[in-house]
């Protein structure tokens, strides 16, 4: 027996079975994308982590290089970048070089880079406020809580602009991570 | 009872609950979007067919500019349009004027043009090749049939691309339509 | 005498002299746009803090709500808005509500806003790390520097996306703003 | 001496000085790139009609293939193409393989196509009734003129949408070509 789903059965008693057999080709960006892309930062940030603390700071640095070509949209220009603990002259990194020293450190050219991704991170999570799909664009605004190795969490404000590659994959090319305004 | 979508579990499962609370504002165009914006411009045709038959001329082109200004998106700056039946040096219709002559007429610049649409039109339908939607646009190809008067059916090869405007509306802003090639 | 542009002389060289009569509507981004766009929001603020001084607060909320309203892309759906001295759980303001009561405060639904354009500024500037303009948005990233009654300058980290809307205005639709890190 | 490009002195009397350092990466699509784009479609067209004439069938296939690659969109999931001669039901050709058949011919599956490319064009132009260029495309609607072997012209109706991938590169994603309407 055949079923049909719901929305053939809908498009159906609107008339509009006519589209059955068109072939449809939807690249539109979806929330499920927006959610995983995320997932898959957070899951990099902490196997980059744990691979510094198992095989040191080179094999942690050769994942962090596969991530960010993964990941972020360097190859499309360049990335605008405001990591979370950078300071001027280098707070904001548009090239690879300096993604890559800000999460794994040992570059000459960014001495103040101690590698964000080596200090031991077990955990993390993302929360949207809003995740706002339009255009050829996602963006997305919210925390980031990320878990030390001595259980404290830390929690950054973080904004993300993702882009669909050729290849129908997710890119960050927007990514303004901030510690949360402390009054004093 | 709380009853959960089956979105919401797969997310849940997939530990990507946390984003249940987020505002999310997803203006992708949709396929349904699409196909109904499709079916309005046939009902359209028909519509105008209908109202020049039992109220003449003016009522069908008071109506069409009220297609026109809700379907096309001339307020955004032009559309390209190709009739089916312009012919040179007035193929294409890049002004609301000339799109509004091509369906009703009785505008003397553009003589040739009789009234596409008081050729009292009884039936129209759409019937897509191919959808593919990506970036700020949908665009489509296929056929559209309309049935006339005498019930006879008449073909035609079209293109349409929309986007959306600020409103969440979909507006063609391409529309190539062209009789099938014919070989001698 | 007639005289050709740079451009003309090289298309009809090119032998691309055909396009010479066609209609071109261009609506992509330009950087001098982007620039424009950044200069606005810094007289804006300058605007409010001089009316507060001189008219009081309601002329500046006044004031504020045609800012917002003219400069933020509310209108279509939400703005990820991410203030500098925002505390949670009220850090991002996606609403207009939330966005008016930052700047000019007096809001009792959000009772920390003490209104950050209230304070006196006096001048601001914007300086760009980057700006990638790229399908339908503008994005940039920098710093923004505002001048206080006391000519004590403060510099905050900016990021902006900008996209157009139907009336080719461009409208801040993500702007997250934040204290530069300070390594304790 | 250090010359200052005129924009730069614009933007410097604006008061916009401040952007002169920034990254700038702008990807908006030009006139000129799409100008450049239908160039490069006329001569590639000539190009396997001349190659075909000189070296045969299959030197005009294999370059009929680099051209379909270079120039269309086939790898980003399907081309809405419509070309000038096809009839039903092969009329819309959303494949790779269709389109090369249209072009060069040889293939079984498609029996009709005896090979557009290979009919000895000389020459070929394009004059665009408009040009559009907005979010992430631009389309293009007006003439090609083919010239043949005994130096006859034939005249198209042509509508085009571009898009850049990510390597910067325009490539046709919409393509409908169709004889102009001659009223019987």
């Amino acid at each position: 027996m055949k079923t049909l789903s719901l929305t053939a059965v809908a498009l159906a008693l609107a008339g509009l079975h006519s589209a059955a057999s068109a072939l449809v080709v939807n690249q539109a960006i979806t929330e499920t994308e927006v959610l995983a892309a995320q997932q898959a930062w957070c899951k990099a940030l902490v196997d980059i982590s744990q691979t510094a603390d198992k095989s040191g700071q080179p094999a942690a640095k050769a994942l962090a290089e596969k991530v960010i070509d993964a990941a972020y949209g360097y190859q499309m220009g360049a990335v605008l970048f405001k990591p979370t603990l950078t300071v001027a002259p280098q707070t904001f990194r548009t090239t690879r070089a300096g993604a890559l020293a800000y999460f794994v450190g040992g570059d000459s050219a960014f001495p103040k880079d101690t590698g964000f991704a080596l200090k031991g991170w077990k955990a993390c999570e993302s929360k949207n406020a809003a995740v706002f799909i339009a255009g050829d664009s996602a963006t997305t605004m919210g925390n980031v809580m990320i878990t030390g190795k001595d259980g404290k969490v830390t929690t950054v404000d973080k904004t993300w602009k993702f882009v669909k590659d050729d290849a129908g994959k997710l890119r960050i090319v927007v990514h303004h991570s901030s510690l949360p305004y402390s009054p004093s």
